[in-house]
C-alpha cells in the first residue's frame, strides 16, 4: 500500500500536468492574435484595421475565460481527490484532449463570425463546450463514486446535490449547441453565460472541500 | 477547515499555474524573432539585414523583462499570501488574462516602430501595461484586506505605505501612455524605466516577507 | 549523503521538467490544427471542407493518446525510481528527445496520408513510435539495474516479468514499421492498438508500485 | 526571518519557472520542423526532400542538447543553493533572457548553413552560447559569494576549483566563436563537444552535493 505523502505525489503529479496543459492552452489563444496586413492599415488606418479584428478579441477572451473557468473547476475537484487510478489518469486525458482543441474552433469564430458560413463555425465552437462538459462529468462521475474522494463519508446528499448541478450544466450546453441555428451570436452569448454561472463558487462543492478533517479520517 | 498543509497546497497550485503561464508567455516572445527575407539578405548581406530587425530585438527585450519583472512581483506576492479563495483566483486570472495578451502589441510595436503609424502601435503596447499594472493593483489590494495575508497584524502602516507605492505606479504608467503621443519613443523608455523601478527590491514589501514567524503564529 | 527528501526534490525535478516537456508536446499537436483555406471553403462549404482535413484530425488524435500513454508509463516509472543521478538524466533527455520531435512526423502523415508519397510518411512516424520505444526501454532497464528503484529486493522474478513485456513491445513497434511497406494504413491501426495496449495497466508495474513500504525500507 | 519550508519554497518557485522556460524552449525547437514544400517534394520525391533538411535536423538536435546540459547543471547549482534573493532572481533571468532567445539563431543556422552567409549566422548562433555561458557564470559567481550555498564551510577549495572550471568553459566557449571565421562547421562541431564536456558529471560539483549534511547545519 502507499502512504499518504505517495498518494498525495501522484494526484499532485497529474495536477502538475494538467496545469502545464491549462497553462498552454490559455496562453497560445493569444497567440493567434496577430496585427492586420498592411494591405488594411494603408486603406483604414492601423486604428481602424485593429479595432475590425474584434470578432478574433471576442473569441479569445471567450475562450480565454472558459478555460480559466474549467481550471478552476479542475482545481476544486482535485482538491477533494484522494487517490488517483489508471482510469482517472484516462479520463482526465480525455478533458485534457478536449481542451488542448480549443484553439481550433476558436480560430475559426475568428475568422467566420460575421460571414455567411457563421452558423457551422459557432456549432463546432460550441459544440466542442459541450463534448468537454461531458468529459469533466466523465471525470466527476468517476471520482465520486466508490470512494475515491475525501469526505465521502461527510454526506451522500451532497454528492446528490452535485451531480444534479452539474448535469443542469449538460443540459445548459445542449440547449446552446441548438440555439446555434436560430440565432448564432445569442449562441455564443448564452455559452459566456454559463461561464459566468460555473465560475460562481459552488455552495455544495465548497461545502465538501471545507468538511472538517475529522471526516477524512474516519474513512 | 482546511488544515495548513492543504491551504499550501492551494495556493501553490495557483502559484504553479501561474508560473507556467509567465513561463510561456516569456518564451513565446523570442519566438516572434524570425531570420530576416531571403530579400533583405540578398540586398545588404546577413549581418545587415539581422541589424535592421533592430525593433523587433528591442520590442522582445522589454517585455522579457517587463515580464520577468511582473513574476518577480507576483511572486513576493504570493509568498505573503495565506488562503486563496474563488475571487482571488479569478483576480489572478485578470492579471494572466493581461500577461498573456503581451506578445499582441509586442509584434505590433516590432511592425509599426519607425512607421507612420508608430503612435497607435506603442499606444496599444503601453496601455496594456496600464492594463495590467491595474489589474495587479486589484490583486494586491483584494489580497491585502480582510487578513487574507501573513503577518497582517505585523505593521498597518506597512501595508498603507505598499498600498501607496503601488499606486504611484499607476499614476507613473498612465504619465507613460499619454506621453505616447508627444514622443513614442521617449514613452517605451519610461515604461523600460518603471521596469526597473519595479525590479529593484521594495524595501516595504520585503519587511512583510521578513516580519517574524512569531507574528504569523499570532494571527 | 544526500537525505530522502532531498533525493525526492531530485527525482521530483526531472519528473516536472518531464511533466513540462510532455504537455506542452501534446498541447502543441493540437496547435496544428488550422482552418481551412478560404478557396476550400468557398468551393465546397465550410462544413464539407471541415471534413476533408480528416486526416489532420486522426494523426493529431493518434499523437494525443500516444503521448498521453507515455505519459502515463513515465508517471508510473517515476513512481518506483529512487534516487536520480547523471546517466539517468541523460536518458530521459534522450526519451523527451524522441517525444519533442513527434509534432514533425505527424504533420508529414496529415499532410501525405491518401497521396503517393504515404508510405514515406508513415514509416517516419511509425520509425519515431519505435525510436521513443527503444528508449524508453534504456531508461527503465537503467533504472531498474544495480538498485536503483524502490522495492528491488521485493522480487526479482517480477522485474523481469516486466523486462519481458517491454520488449515485446519493442518487437511489436518494428513489426508496425515494417508492415508501413505492405499497407501503410493497417500499419497506423495497428500502432493505434499498441497504444490502447500499453495504457492498460500492466498488471506487473502496478504489483511493484503497491509493494509495501517496509520493503522500502529494508533496502 | 524566513523558517527552512518558507526558504525551500522560495528556491522551489525559481527552479519551478526556470523549469518551465527550459520545457518550452527545448520542446518549441522541434516545432519548426517543417515538412518540405510541395514543390521540393514534387521534384525529387518525400525521402530526398526530408534528407536535403539535414541542417535543420543538426541544428535543432545541437540546441536541443544544449538546452538539456544547461538545464542539468541549472538543476545542479540549485541543488546546493541555500536561499534566494532579489539579485539571484534578476540574474537567473539574464540566464533566461539567453535561453529563450535560442531558436532564433537556431532557425539562422538551419537555413544559412551550406550557403555563402553561413559565416554570420554560425557567429551568431555561437556567439549566444559564449553569451549564455557568461549569464550562467555570473549566476555561479553570485550564488556561490558570501554563504548563499550549503556546504560552503566543507571546502573553499572545491569551490576555487569549480570556479576554474567554469572559466575554462568560457575561455572554449570564445575560441570556438573565433573558429567561425576559419571553418563554420569545425566551430560548430567544438560547440558540441563542449556540451558533452558539460554534460559529464563534474567530480567537484558532485562532491559539493554529496557533502555531509552535519556541514549543512554546521554553517
Amino acid at each position: 500500500m502507499m502512504n499518504n505523502a505517495q498518494q498525495d505525489k501522484e494526484t499532485g503529479r497529474i495536477e502538475a500536468f494538467s496545469d502545464g496543459v491549462f497553462a498552454i492552452v490559455i496562453t497560445l489563444l493569444a497567440f493567434e492574435l496577430r496585427p492586420p496586413s498592411v494591405e488594411s492599415t494603408n486603406a483604414n488606418g492601423l486604428a481602424t484595421a485593429l479595432l475590425q479584428q474584434w470578432p478574433n478579441y471576442l473569441a479569445f477572451a471567450a475562450s480565454f475565460f472558459f478555460i480559466l473557468v474549467m481550471w478552476i473547476n479542475h482545481h476544486r475537484l482535485f482538491t477533494v481527490i484522494r487517490r488517483s487510478d489508471n482510469n482517472l489518469m484516462l479520463l482526465n486525458g480525455l478533458l485534457l484532449f478536449g481542451i488542448t482543441l480549443l484553439p481550433f474552433p476558436t480560430l475559426l469564430v475568428a475568422e467566420y463570425l460575421q460571414h455567411s458560413e457563421q452558423v457551422t463555425a459557432v456549432f463546432f465552437y460550441n459544440g466542442l463546450f459541450l463534448m468537454i462538459a461531458v468529459f469533466y462529468n466523465l471525470l466527476w462521475m468517476y471520482a465520486a463514486g466508490n470512494n475515491r474522494l475525501f469526505n465521502t463519508t461527510a454526506d451522500k446528499s451532497l454528492m446528490q446535490h452535485i451531480a444534479r448541478q452539474y448535469s443542469v450544466g449538460l443540459v445548459m450546453y445542449t440547449i446552446s449547441l441548438l440555439m446555434v441555428f436560430v440565432n448564432p451570436v445569442l449562441s455564443l452569448m448564452l455559452n459566456g453565460l454559463l461561464g459566468v454561472f460555473f465560475a460562481v463558487p459552488n455552495r455544495s462543492v465548497q461545502q465538501l472541500m471545507n468538511a472538517p478533517d475529522s471526516a477524512v479520517n474516519a474513512t
